[in-house]
């Protein structure tokens, strides 16, 4: 294998990947590439049946409800996501493994034994479900976008794709991540790069911007995603339109996936669900959480489902009377005004449903980024060296047009990619030291707002940005700040959309305020409202570490107002 | 400060040290440097009235039962254990921090509290509870026996003092360490050595020596002790013939403590209880977790304390049909014969109580002693000198009598001290990732004893040696390896007392067996029974990560089975 040029694996790799395509879901009549906003393609594409569409646009919750009830078999449902994946695939580029015949025999045989039995095998009966390329499937390559590992087949299931099978899910497909994953948008030599369907000259983020862009294309009803360390299941949710939950590390069992950096133990990198509902989310949480992955992953952690964390106990009990805050900036980067204003009809939106919304004032940010980018950088490039050295390739240096090309270079010094050998293991722990430090110095931060709301209790929950901007032009995503705080806080973290989208004309460009430093002003310049026409809007809602019933349930309070509001902006 | 020699900085806290012992309490009938077994002397010292013998007699469960009904005051129980504490210090050189004053005074509020309003202000009202050097207390020297850190008073309570200041324990004394803590015998420059209450020529273990001979002495009814890694509750628990709980990582909050090598984030170290009863055991730690110690300390883990796991719900809920399985040895050092005779002893007790008692096959044991040893390694040499530098004191380099004079050089090399530089981050993720592995193989070979079991689940706990002999002479505890093993696995790990001791008839020396290698042979040759008599014999019962719950309920079971052995036997 050695012996073959990297470009050459490419080239037999794409060309085993095009054959698991089924031909007679290869389209004529995709769109001009100067089409951006592809969103609605796959409904006009000819190749999906009303009952397809019908099914590609239900929620998780009626999924499973119409599966497991006998009014869909999950051969249809598997097959109509199948199809539709495939759309989305020759749209954006999101998948890099294709397996579909597999999971209709699987479907099949799940069918069968309700049929027969009139018993589900689990919560997730006959749902279809699209996996982050590195959850390793039994018999599926699992390259992670090296080069270098291609025709690494998996010896055996991940954890979490055995739990899953276990509650009867049927896996089809995975997709598309960045080269090392430490990047939020998404592109590789191995498989190309992923565009956003809202505006395909946008990133879909990454490290999960091959689910973030199936999911948003329908193609895919629950995916399973990584909130690695820098990067993020909620910058592809975000970029996206979709609910994403950042559960705390090892929630969700992560053994058996294969990951870069590994033995980075101190800013684990963390699996959590993706949909178009929340309700989706939730169905994903307990479902996993219920099969107990701590007798199976020992690193995953001894925490059932709890019912009564659900019920918001911690929280007063009372889904109607919380107390928010919002973080408007982190005193080093302003977001663009599409994403204040989201901020700001989410306030309004709560404040209407009668919930009181505090501001939030940010602790030590810059500290906080420096530290996690300490602990990262301390080891990374040897990793990512060890990883590429066998075929050759480049390690990626630019996430900018043009990359495609692996002969193209890109004179920019690289943001996420650092190039220089790392530090002692004994430097490390002085940076994992401080980072403690600041992760206590957060918390009594949080404690301390009991003063000012009046509840008796600090705040329940933060609303925070997902980034600085909405989806970016690709190459341009060059900061995940406004995520990777919740990482290195291990706070729960859920993306959730406001069910707005930029508008050139509500998102004017305002008048330059007193920047907070250079990135600041690069950020303002940054910004032209047509660059990021149709991106979608989201928030996050930001709890507490290992709180992630309680962050789905207010979550669905945030989600629940923001509806109404809404609807009566349609009145 | 630092133009001080080091030697004088001792002088002067020890000086300073001797003024917090009340003069009354000053005893002039101390038996002979010779006499080596002085547990009982306590109760022989004349110092004691009869009410104060009763009082320091009793276990956790009657002191709280006795102070919260009135009939004995927090003042007289904390009086009884500050003047049995000074005795033990007396006897074994336990006590770091001394501060009863302060403590009577919290203890007269407590009295009247409950006079006036009837109750109790939580669940320890009243009990003095003993703290390892480490645990900081507002106002109090944090030396952690580093001269270096003389006059280094805690600006505040961690989080565990703070927590069980609210639980209503009285503080009153701090308890001895080794210098670096990573040493499993009691040592430092600063306070000396700690001896065994059993057997004086003996090691009372480390990190936690001082507390475990001081509750061997009945001079606290209740320690908290930290599991630092390589170290250990437990060690300290077994050659003090006490019950100790290893918890899992974070299950009990570490904010704020004092500590060697911090930052290093992959094997963290442990606080947990240490005390004459396992119901004492018990109430520690449903007090602590029932202060959601979560909300205090950033990496603690969100989990309540589980009734039902107590009631055994992961092991089928019958106390009475169990299955255990004991590891004999660990293919590395046969134990010597008094510890498997505890072993063999438990083994009976357990089956005619009803349970079925399996063999243990050890796995890869030496291959988790080597990661876990590169882990710390990876930087301690250089966290010892920051440590050490400021006062030029010399980094411990032997446990051997003698140290004692700090003018003493010991040309051996240790085999706790990693003396040259560590590695680099990058190579300590390989190992650390190695480890990992290692956690997942050894959690399936756990999951794969459900074929032996006859059950239908795998076994429920392990049953292990504390270490490869009894409590050995000072200078000669050279290997954590029988407890070392569960921190690197993060099971939780329970230390019980067979009631057995150290019998030169019962556990003559056998003829060699056929040895491992030359580690085993050296073991072999260091046995003597005339050395190690009077030494407990303990045993650990071991069980999953976060499974506090679960190990105090089979602990109960096990304790309940050697106790109606023990009583059949003398009858």
């Amino acid at each position: 294998m050695a012996s073959k040029h990297w470009k050459q694996l490419i080239a037999e790799k794409r060309e085993r990947q095009a054959a698991t395509i089924p031909k007679e879901w290869i389209l004529t009549n995709l769109p001009p590439k100067e089409a951006l906003n592809v969103i609605d393609f796959p409904e006009k594409s000819g190749l999906l049946t009303d009952k397809e569409l019908e099914i590609t646009s239900a929620h998780v919750e009626v999924l499973l409800e119409k599966i497991s009830t006998g009014i869909w078999s999950s051969v249809e449902v598997t097959t109509a996501f199948s199809k539709r994946a495939i759309i989305a695939h020759q749209l954006v580029n999101c998948l890099t493994e294709i397996f579909i015949e597999r999971a209709l025999e699987k479907a099949a045989k799940l069918d069968e034994y309700l049929k027969s039995t009139g018993k589900v095998v689990g919560p997730l009966h006959g749902l279809p479900i699209s996996l982050k390329d590195q959850v390793s499937i039994k018999g599926i390559e699992s390259t992670l976008g090296y080069v270098s590992w291609i025709n690494h087949y998996a010896e055996k299931n991940s954890v979490l794709a055995d739990i899953l099978e276990a509650c009867g899910a049927v896996l089809y497909v995975k997709t598309n991540i960045p080269q090392t994953l430490m990047w939020p948008e998404t592109f590789n030599y191995v498989f190309g790069r992923t565009l956003n369907p809202f505006n395909r000259s946008l990133t879909s983020g990454g490290s999960s911007g091959g689910e973030g862009a199936l999911i948003a294309l329908k193609g895919s009803p629950l995916g399973k995603f990584c909130d690695i360390s820098l990067i993020s299941i909620r910058i592809p949710s975000a970029f996206n339109g979709l609910y994403g939950l950042r559960p705390s590390y090892a929630r969700v069992p992560y053994a058996g996936c294969v990951n870069s950096m590994e033995g980075q133990d101190s800013v684990p990198s963390v699996l959590g669900p993706m949909s178009t509902s929340l309700e989706g989310v939730k169905s994903f949480m307990k479902a996993v959480v219920g099969q107990t992955p701590w007798l199976k992953d020992p690193l995953a952690v001894r925490k059932p489902w709890s019912e009564e964390e659900y019920q918001l106990s911690d929280h007063g009990g009372d889904k109607k009377a919380l107390v928010f805050a919002i973080l408007w900036h982190d005193e080093l980067v302003l977001p663009h005004p599409p994403v204040t204003r989201a901020l700001e009809h989410t306030k309004t939106a709560l404040i209407d449903a009668g919930h009181k919304v505090l501001d939030w004032k940010p602790l030590k940010h810059s500290d906080i980024y420096r530290t996690i980018g300490g602990i990262w950088s301390s080891g990374a490039a040897e990793d990512y060296r060890v990883a590429t050295q066998p075929t050759g390739e480049p390690v990626v240096a630019s996430m900018k047009p043009g990359v495609e090309d692996p002969d193209h270079t890109d004179p920019e010094i690289p943001p996420f990619r650092p190039l220089a050998d790392g530090i002692s293991a004994f430097q490390l722990w002085q940076i994992q030291k401080e980072r403690r430090d600041l992760r206590q110095e957060y918390m009594d931060h949080w404690n301390a707002t009991v003063r000012s709301t009046g509840s008796g209790r600090p705040i329940d929950a933060i609303i925070s940005p997902c980034a600085a901007y909405a989806a970016p032009p690709h190459g341009m995503n060059k900061s995940a700040n406004y995520t990777m705080v919740w990482n290195a806080l291990d706070y729960t973290a859920l993306v959730i959309p406001t069910g707005l989208s930029v508008d050139p004309v509500l998102d004017a460009k305002k008048p330059p305020h007193e920047f907070f430093g250079d990135l600041d002003k690069a950020n303002y310049e940054f910004y032209d409202p047509a660059t990021f026409k149709d991106a979608p809007l989201c928030i996050q809602v930001v709890g507490r570490t290992l709180e992630e019933e309680g962050v789905i349930a207010m979550g669905e309070v945030v989600d629940a107002a923001l509806k109404v509001k809404f609807m009566n902006s349609k009145l």
